[in-house]
């Protein structure tokens, strides 16, 4: 299956094809270093310059954070939870580190499928 | 089906129940008004003074966050996301509102149930 | 939270309430009698002589499998798996019980919240 | 990040690969053919020959169903719904198809990641 890989969009000229990487893409923002055993805030959100638009057919249906090859959580959203209007979809999860980790978000909108956000790298400290 | 409500733990003297009432409960945490069309940050946190386990068979599974009657978003968490150990499970949800809520959490854990926040009333202007 | 109960629709009179109650309501299917620790089929279905619309606003997004207080599985649809018509959500879980069961089912319409199927007794032998 | 692909086992002489491969492996059983606008019931179900095994911090989370980039539908099994014992984690959904399918299944499995199947195609006729 496709997955869709984040692309930097100031290397893309056109306007078009900039906005649909944009507002499709998932991003992780959180800080460069945690704590181990102690509450680490991660939040997913979907899009940065663009918004992504919400339609009966198309809309972004969940997030899902991962550590490398293990998902730790998944956000679901149902009609309605972004104001049936154009948006970028954000969720917190607050997650309890053990050892470094490489968080990574994936994103499906239910018409363009699976997009897979940069590589966050966390160090986790004693 | 029996959901479990809220009780004010103050109210109550014996500590092993003000535990297993308070590391269950749901809360909703957000302001008491927001604007219509813009984005509004809902925190819901499982446990205030308390803890909840982790083991085998005894997690929280998910949370979800309704407006009346209407589901708005689920957070579903997987083994190791929280350190698996004591934890209170905690998710910031990002919504559109359009017109007044009524905000109520639910909480599942795989040994008690259900739980159900109090209701938090949030007025929604232009 | 109110939490919308079946109805026997035999004793309902004006057709739109029959069709609003039936369409709505979850339905547990099974066998009477399982088999300690083998696999057993529940089907969970969303309504019985009438169907469910599919439109923007107003779809069943999930369905739950609960025993007695303790939710077993859960099973989300997205966008397009039912035709985007009007449906009767379906799906069969196969569950691995270890003791007598009382099974119920929820579903959640984005329109009109959550629905409770009557409960099922099932019979679990060595 | 790796997804897992199927291998056939049949072609594998180590016998602790053989288990690994196969009980974690998500096969989709469906028929070949489909009515367009009729439900059509799809069997997920995770290894074949082998049993996942079940252990707190090993266990198969979550299966999708996929047609092409597009994800249907979503079962979520918590604790308890397959006994706590080894098993092979089994679901069917019930969709409704309105053109030809190639029908994928993806299962997480806590300790080792995503796996997906191997593609099944669908003709869909009037």
């Amino acid at each position: 299956m496709k997955i869709n890989k984040y692309e930097d969009i100031s290397q893309i000229d056109r306007e078009a094809k900039k906005d649909y990487i944009d507002r499709h893409s998932a991003f992780v923002h959180c800080e460069a270093s945690a704590k181990k055993g102690e509450k680490f805030k991660v939040k997913v959100k979907v899009g940065d310059e663009y918004m992504h638009p919400y339609d009966t057919d198309h809309y972004i249906a969940w997030v899902q954070l991962w550590n490398g090859e293990k998902m730790l959580a998944q956000g679901t959203f149902v009609e309605g939870a972004l104001g049936n209007a154009p948006n970028n979809l954000e969720v917190d999860f607050y997650i309890v580190p053990t050892k470094n980790m490489k968080l990574m978000a994936h994103a499906f909108c239910t018409k363009h499928g699976l997009w897979q956000s940069e590589e966050v790298s966390v160090e986790v400290t004693e």
